[in-house]
């Protein structure tokens, strides 16, 4: 059998492997919660008397989402084998780790195996008392209805969902009103990605998809699920063209707005060419009179090694949610 | 012709437009030295009575060098078109906006172009009452003398340095000291890398060099200059023993001392195997008794969309060296 060409052991063990790195690496953010590839804050005491902040998927997203715990963020993430949704033992462990008397609150990606293990923990979490409140993430409009996804698929914009609901549980926010919160936000929050290559599962071994040396893939999903449209490859301007008409056709986006943008790395794709995407976003943005009051540019939820971005539009609808997207945080990847 | 695959428009335009989009993407950071492909920091006020900090080189590295431009690193950076030195008079220009009346310090990689252009651009300063020192980075221990250097080339160790001489400045280090400092600890940071794969210049449009599909190099350098041996892909835990064993060579690691290690990603490789590769690293240091005091891992100097890792073990002599690692900072990058 030909090796898999990436830095991994067994593949069967990248997953406890990668979790046992970060958290050797940065034990000033993270703990592992033993047992499992959970992952809890390693400040607990300044989690007291707050509501607790629960994520997580399956592996291959990273930084996502063990990367955005710490104060200010996420109380503790959970990380499943790659592409394949954590278990409910592992979630509820998280939620126990999290969970300091106020409750605590889930961000779950709309995936049908996420959807479900995360109920399942949240039924085990009530009986122990806890109280849950959560979100199903559902930002991607590319299209309706996927592999593992009935309706949208949550994408990048659920780390800008991870720091609203972080921010006002770090000031002390309850969990209905970061419920609440978390409601109001979720319909402004549009992402769409365009693909120049396809992800590899170590344990698979081969790409999840193949796309010719010169052609693109529009609407493609974080785990190599299909697009809406394959073409030869466009220049950068053509790209935020086609990715910018699919999120005017959602929002109508409005200079009477403001908007925060997030343009995200799929895994291999170089800041320069991310940088030239957003320099022709700008640009195009300004033809519609509208400049963005807050942007991140960089690798935030990816998918394992492929090539591409996506672009999320956020609407402040609300003017406490700028001041929650720029709340400092302490975390390895924000 | 066929098409590069990557999302850029004119190849000739990448680097420009990587800058403008930067700069408006982080208005908070950075401003574009006008005329000029430099960028300075945006809160200069809070730069008055200070050492300046000046490095860059090539594009094609990103984050590095604007990634790290912020109070408590970098004043100001300039970016060169791709692998290619900045010119003299971009580097000037980047040392007149970082100038505060207490001189300029530059930080430099050991490649003969930059050599030279900043040489010349130090020259020009000079001319105009700034006093300037410099300091000459060489920590890439794989080889002697390259395509483009005389001795050895400067790689991710270049960004610690960055960091010390920035906190350095930020606490009101003189010119003299901020030089003794980079002097004192240049000896000590050692870098190794592994390379999966190569990079594509845009205004090239095929890799620097190719590899078999189960085939690495050890020791290639940023610009995919020749490393010192090809083989087959070997497991994570073997990829460590090779560079750990040319570290131990150069440095020979001793638990009586402190050591500060960055696990860099060279582009597109995944965290998850830039976190496995730790694991590995951080049991094969246990083996030691060395347990490392700081830890980074994450994409810091980059080659474009080369596939590869590198190692740098920074020996931390003195013990304000750690203080400065960790004095915070307020960047893109970091």
């Amino acid at each position: 059998m030909k090796s898999v060409k990436k830095i991994i052991n067994e593949p069967q063990n990248a997953v406890p492997e990668m979790v046992d790195g970060l958290v050797r690496a940065y034990p000033q953010y993270l703990e592992r919660i033993p047992g499992s590839e959970a992952m809890v804050r390693s400040d607990k005491d300044s989690m007291i008397g707050k509501v607790g902040i629960v994520s997580g998927g399956g592996s291959g997203h990273e930084p996502s989402h063990a990367g955005f715990v710490g104060k200010g963020m996420l109380s503790a993430a959970v990380a499943g084998q790659v592409f394949t949704s954590p278990t409910p033992d592992q979630i509820y462990a998280a939620i126990k780790a999290a969970d300091h008397g106020k409750g605590v609150f889930l961000v779950i990606k709309n995936y049908s195996g996420d959807v479900m293990n995360f109920d399942m923990a949240k039924d085990m979490a009530e009986l122990d008392d806890i109280k849950i409140k959560s979100i199903i993430v559902n930002d991607d409009i590319a299209v309706e209805d996927s592999l593992y996804t009935q309706g949208r698929r949550g994408v990048a914009g659920t780390v800008l969902m991870h720091k609203l609901v972080g921010a006002a549980a770090d000031q002390g926010a309850s969990l209905d009103e970061i419920e609440k919160l978390a409601k109001a936000a979720l319909p402004h929050i549009s992402t769409i990605a365009v693909a120049l290559s396809a992800a590899t599962v170590p344990e698979v071994g081969k790409p999840g998809f193949t796309l010719a040396d010169d052609e693109i893939e529009y609407g493609v999903g974080i785990h190599s699920e299909p697009g809406y449209r394959r073409e030869k490859i466009k220049s950068s301007k053509k790209l935020v063209s086609e990715l910018l008409a699919k999120i005017n056709q959602e929002q109508h986006l409005d200079p009477k707005h403001q908007y925060a943008v997030l343009i995200n790395g799929m895994g291999a794709t170089p800041l320069m060419e991310q940088y030239i995407f957003s320099h022709d976003l700008l640009d195009q943005l300004e033809t519609q009179n509208i400049k963005p009051v807050f942007m991140k540019v960089g690798n935030y939820m990816t998918s394992i090694e492929m090539a591409g971005i996506s672009l999320t539009v956020f609407e402040l609808a609300d003017s406490t949610w700028l001041k929650y997207l720029n709340y400092p945080v302490e975390t390895i990847a924000w």
